[in-house]
């Protein structure tokens, strides 16, 4: 049995993309969204149109970006009819300006990823987008430090002044246990009663598929996922597991199990993500993961780079002083 | 708020040694067990004591085995109290003779794996360890593929034949979701009245966290993680997730943080553990993990290590003859 509404939205380029400043070959890009349509995946996002005043074109790559001309690079003889595109805006990183009226654009859905405290930001982001012809939702990230009043009025406010499809969790710190999924899911049902609710999770204690299903068994509907985890830090939700707990049959694992050999295997060896006790410390203390991927990225002969206990020590007198 | 009625039991060495043929150091071992000691966990296992007859003792290690004079090289001078020694018999892999009387021996409880076909065999184990004055647990293996009516009759003779001190759910193809755990744990009560339940999960599927959080709120007090998931094929439940989740302030997480950095990430450059494609496949698929730990022995420069999609197809294939 499977419920209809569910929208799976791959995000393997965008979220992967924080832990290579979205260098991805055009190659490697056409070979996901290659995939990702043939699997009968609903969304695919291909990176970020954040701002060239934010980020530099010297350091990052195309798709910190998704300059138009590129998006066309990627879908060009294989545009799915099935598959929706989507890009993200940071709402305190992106300008309305960088968006295109939907009839110049191959995009079909803009993502405003934001923290609480911008939400007028995103909310104008996210009008922009509708105003312009797009599909978009307000991603509320770190909402696990979120203060709860603060939390309703955004809902509140995304609610009355917006038009978007949905509204995620985004547990940006991979922090939340199922109980936190719950109790977030019945809150933003509380006040989001015409749009549907979305979960992107966070891999810090593991919990990443497990907090997703509890997202599905409590009413999300959007959900997200990325190939072989491939996200910041811990990494997400696994794609691939998420197709195989869904039951509707227009999904097809092989295509995904295919690019993962050829492309996301290949990336292992230069970059590193997925569960890492660093990781797990900030997770399981509800901390932001830079300073354990700082860590992370220290090189294997660099001895603090395992020196767990020290970082535990550091981090819970930190959380005691916060 | 705690639960204090939990007991952690950690088997990095016993459910580690599937990996590398129970061959860890003596130093290692002692490390483990003394960091494992000082974090405050209920019960270290700390291998195999299963027959010279099945096992080649050139082949395997020490651990398969666990001779007296062994266990007593790596608890010499360290010995706690507060922590009881368990050692594992496989019921079809283990006679009762290897067993001394318990006053001759280290060792505090003895768990006894079993199918569910062996149960009968696992029954005359158990009773053999309390007779001979241990705690002993009937471990029931790959309970995702036992058939209803043979397991039903398994619990209503471990409640009448025995007086193990725990049951457990063992999840040997990390096949369960969340609510197969809530149903395994009902069911075991049905039964077992006078007994413990135990979880012992695997991660093919990124659920043994999860899952063993899952059985804790269903009522299971018998809980099995293992260092860093150090475990056959994808590994286990963490350990240290185990104790962040529990709020016991008995438990201390750092001395295990400082015996994964000593003793665990060096094991990583030798043996290879953890979520992969293949064991996602075996255990979306509730396959045992073997064809998928084949294919990951293979080299890296072996094209099929890769061939996913055919690993699937396989599966399934072979899924439909079953």
């Amino acid at each position: 049995m499977f419920r209809p509404e569910i929208k799976v939205i791959d995000c393997t380029i965008r979220d992967g993309g924080l832990m290579n400043k979205s260098n991805f070959t055009i190659e490697t890009v056409r070979n996901v969204y290659k995939a990702v349509c043939a699997s009968g995946i609903d969304i695919v996002e291909l990176g970020y149109r954040n701002s060239k005043q934010h980020f530099s074109v010297k350091e990052y790559g195309l798709w910190r970006f998704c300059d138009e001309e590129d998006l066309r690079k990627v879908v060009d003889g294989i545009k799915s009819e099935k598959t929706k595109i989507a890009i993200m805006q940071d709402s305190h990183k992106a300008v309305s300006e960088d968006v295109l009226p939907k009839k110049d654009s191959v995009v079909d859905v803009i993502r405003v990823a934001t923290y609480v405290k911008d939400i007028d930001k995103a909310i104008k982001l996210a009008n922009n987008a509708t105003e312009k012809g797009y599909e978009a939702t307000i991603n509320i990230m770190s909402i696990s430090r979120a203060l709860e009043r603060d939390l309703d009025e955004a809902l509140a406010q995304i609610e009355k002044e917006t038009k978007v499809s949905a509204v995620y969790i985004v547990d940006s710190f991979g922090s939340l246990y199922s109980e936190d999924m719950d109790y977030y899911v019945d809150k933003f049902k509380k006040y989001i009663k015409n749009k549907e609710i979305g979960v992107h999770c966070h891999n810090s204690t593991q919990l990443a598929f497990a907090n997703t299903i509890a997202g599905i068994i409590r009413g999300a509907n959007y959900l997200d996922g990325t190939l072989y985890g491939l996200g910041r830090g811990s990494g997400n939700c696994p794609t691939e597991l998420l197709l195989s707990f869904l039951k509707n049959p227009k999904f097809d694992s092989r295509p995904l199990f295919d690019v993962i050999s050829k492309e996301i295997m290949p990336l292992t060896k230069k970059i590193t993500w997925g569960y890492s006790i660093p990781y797990m410390i900030a997770g399981s203390l509800n901390r932001h993961p830079q300073a354990a991927m700082d860590m992370m990225d220290l090189p294997d002969n660099n001895p603090e780079k395992f020196e767990y206990r020290k970082f535990y020590e550091k981090l819970t007198e930190e959380q005691m002083e916060d």
